[in-house]
């Protein structure tokens, strides 16, 4: 194959590398000793520092895995015996190998459909009437769960989420949002943080960073806070609570420091956006999906898929080649140089 | 309190920092793209690496915590119905909050006594003797595992792992190895790592490096390598696989490189030693189990424990200070000067 | 309301007493002692009836309830991290309150659609073509399915059965039978057992009885008894395994001795039959589904519903009583006069 | 070997036989249909009758085996990462092949030792004093659970019951009594069911009937409702909702009928004293435990048991036979002449 060096990225934003403040801020952390499993100041100032970020009241747990945030979050919001409902292409039903279900020990996935991979809430609350709660024989609804991107690259609008807790609330389910790309979605929207969360009546935030530029570090936030002493046994039964948890948090702290986190996300956008119009100029084509942050669904000639991986170029084929569905994502450390060699590759083969 | 910087640490092993070599590379791994959830050359060179250090073909796999990685490998011994023999003081006993049953699915310990904090073969045999394998009234005996070094801080011998193994074999169970401290065994016993794994009839190790100088990373590492694909899927059903994978795997690739693992728990074994030898001139007690490794579990006067945690030193009282038993542990970053100023402070306050 | 005596039951064939048969059974069985959990002659006799009465060898284990026996039944098929194929509308999936992924420890139910209530081995075979076997980031199809009769009332074919059953070859996953209502498949399509059962590929059958005059009695047969040891510690472990197991043998005895379920089942077949016929003379209406068995699905108007009820009639309305959806199944007791009498109150109500 | 007729059964006494009144009972329940799940007349007069039974309001759900009982109780009185405590002869840790873990979803059963079989306030207290609650490194303490009668036939006087209530409620713990022989400890006392149950504190009492007279039925009794309606949920996902829930119910109320129930009990009491009164004038020795119910531990000579056994008594040998270690139990229907006749036999083999 080619060198590693060689080869450009539009496969993930966690195939990228880590982005050097962070790196750098593993480095400063490392002098003398903490106590483990988050009794340290670095794990406490992260509390302190999405507090603020988030205005409000919160409790943060960091974890190593977006799967991990998701999982625990889930768990603490259903009984064994209850649903969690999302959308059918939600990463926790399709790409997470059954941890939902485990970490809930049986709670059972509700997918729903809905356009550009967002539930809407009339759809929640029609699938929420026929459900059977209080029936012994059905599984009893307890949460939804949406993603902040979607897996479509899609992003929920503030009053859209909204709307959603209000159904939520009406049923009396909880509310997770899983933002593994939170980040682009706030950068997208230009709001506060707090706008498309808290405020519209999230519950449990899973806050990712692995994805945009941090080694291996997501913060459950919990801002109903009334769990949170259930979460930290769940997390630790999980095995995920780090010995060493201060490397976790100081690549947070890091990651939100001066801006940062939006910075990153920002980059990763704005190469989505230049990939989009390049794609749009040459293919005279739309993508699958509206191109909202950092990733792109779009269809390509097989002779352009071809060409691509011949040069170098990572992403995703998603199901046969001759139909040609790629996805694309872009990172934080993408550069213009990159995607306009990409598109340069696309018009060389027109 | 008192200043970080102030604290001299004989808590844990895992309140030390990170080796400055494990931090260097990770900022050399740090360059362009690479595959994801474990699909990268770092990863593919830790199963070699450790091939060679074991003498055998293996399978390995990297995780971030001990606990993942002696549950995970639990996971994949027993069935649900089944039972996993371990000495009633063993870490997934007593210090991982129900994960091991967590991630069986509800397998059961059995707990076994012994001196010094390890099972014997006729202890085992015993109670396998009399565990009602193929009643179905009875969990059914799965798996024996045992801790080396064990959470005594001693150390079984070859001889003592193969007699042992020869019981588990007799009763057709697995055996698994929880390595959190393996690098202080195999420097202590001065023998080739196979010596006390696959050659003395272990099928499954927990391979730790987090405890002696990793950031977090640990290898689960399969010499029966029958359930290394079912691991796979149990890893990621754990959230416990890293897209990001070559940082953990480049963690260990470090750690074994030039032997450092084994100089980094000399110096830590050495330091329990000169500690030792220094609480039985000054004391003239001895210590409650043998120091074979970097743990030393003894008795202090309370002034002394008073005294002591004045001047900035961190450990562990198990119980009440009256009685004064205190945990001691030395890591790899302990040195010689920390022991002394320490042994000083009892001397002081003879 | 009304007094029991007075009802007219078209609610379910679980609504029906127990038959005579089985009654008097009991009473015969209870003379002396006998070895409990399944060691005793009934239960063993009860295993020699199946054996002969599907032309094979089999090991058969009685449970008291059906979906008892369909969840364990399926948790011997799969892994935690696998995934059972079946109809959207199935039983295991509506009606069970999360009990397939309680026994199974987590494994995911993925739904199929399909017209009658059937899957069809074209629909399978496309699932499972995209099912990411393999790939560790998906559950692992592990098994697929069926009820004989479908929730709908419908009835598969051997053809069918045979159909699906070379899918599940090919992909390497186990095929069970949900037979609560078993009796009246056979009955229906006057056929040997073991035409839609083994020889058909079937691995696992959960034969009921319960709904077809039992008082609580199920057995779970294995023609594939690779994993009928595995099982008997699930039971056990699940605490269906009765202590004075031979009371739910002498049921199944009974309720097989001289074809007493055939007679029962052809009983309530017939009746459906002539209800639907005089639905379709009456309403000039078709049923929503083919009425194959004991169970109709069809519209009527509201105040047909009100008279009916008060009439004394028991049955289901799906839904709003305006849209009128209703499901009428008939039982082994179910008279022709009882369906006269329904069929009366409509004719009444035109 | 024998008929079953010749032999005489002091193995257990869920080996004999329904009692008339009950198979009975089932007779007369059978006429007309019932709705079903419990939605029944026959079950909401069995809740009637415990609650007349034990003076106070409480919530009844039948369930169909002891196990059942038991471990659907726990399952609603301790999260996964709970502990259970209980003796170390329980029947729920030795006899249960994993059912506390597995309806649990995987918490620890946290074994106690104790003279008699039995556990005592103060040992209670000790282990929970040093149980970790409140650290996330350890499971955490959940509940109480002691057997009525205990497994080694012993009787928890209403005194004792009330101290481990109260260290129960000290360390706000729940307390579930597993009542398998409970009929047998009320006729022995000659108290009120309320005294040794609510009235010492008692939340969940597994109130048995099978092992005294009933074919399979048990009735889960929650004094504490605060968890009632989750355990509804837990018992259908247990898949232990009865569809025809009646005929459980109605052994039930035939068991009260009248005393019927301690009637039984005292039979069965009663020869056991018979019986131990006969050994020890025969052997001169003393039992293992006091005999306060049905249950006699005791030490015969090998030729003594082989006679026994050729005679056609049955009775289980716990362990070898050249040490003779024995149990005898003794049923509703064990008759003076067959205990005679047993004792006889010892006699002619002195």
């Amino acid at each position: 194959m080619f060198e590693d060096q060689e080869l450009i990225n539009f496969a993930s934003d966690n195939v990228a590398p880590v982005c050097p403040e962070i790196i750098e801020a593993l480095r400063i952390e490392n002098t003398g000793p903490a106590m483990g499993y988050g009794n340290d100041d670095t794990t406490r100032e992260m509390e302190t520092e999405l507090s603020s970020l988030f205005e409000c009241d919160l409790r943060a747990f960091p974890v190593a895995t977006g799967t991990a945030a998701n999982v625990l979050s889930l768990s603490v919001m259903t009984p064994p015996y209850g649903s969690i409902y999302c959308h059918k292409m939600a990463h926790i039903e399709g790409d997470e190998c059954g941890a939902p279900e485990f970490y809930t020990g049986g709670a059972k996935l509700a997918l729903l459909d809905g356009p550009d991979g967002k539930i809407s809430a009339d759809i929640l609350e029609d699938a929420l009437a026929k459900s059977g709660a209080g029936n012994v024989h059905h599984i009893q609804p307890s949460a939804i769960s949406i993603a902040q991107v979607t897996e479509c690259g899609t992003i929920y609008t503030p009053a859209e989420i909204a709307a959603i807790s209000a159904v939520a609330r009406k049923y009396n389910i909880g509310f997770h949002m899983d933002g593994a790309r939170f980040a682009n979605s706030v950068a997208a929207l230009n709001c506060s943080p707090a706008d498309i969360t808290w405020k519209a009546g999230v519950d449990l935030l899973s806050f990712g960073a692995t994805k945009n530029g941090a080694m291996a570090a997501e913060a459950v936030v919990f801002f109903n806070m009334e769990k949170a002493a259930e979460f930290e046994f769940r997390r630790k039964r999980g095995a995920h609570l780090f010995s060493k948890s201060r490397y976790l948090s100081a690549q947070i702290n890091a990651y939100l420091e001066d801006g940062l986190w939006l910075e990153l996300a920002g980059q990763a956008n704005n190469m989505s956006q230049r990939m989009a119009n390049g794609l749009s100029d040459i293919l005279n084509t739309t993508p699958h999906y509206k191109v909202d942050a950092n990733i792109i669904f779009t269809t390509l000639p097989e002779r352009m898929i071809d060409a691509l991986e011949k040069a170098g170029f990572l992403f995703y084929v998603m199901g046969s080649r001759e139909v040609g569905h790629v996805r694309l994502v872009t990172s934080w450390n993408t550069t213009e140089e990159e995607v306009d060699s990409f598109l340069d590759v696309l018009k060389r083969n027109l």
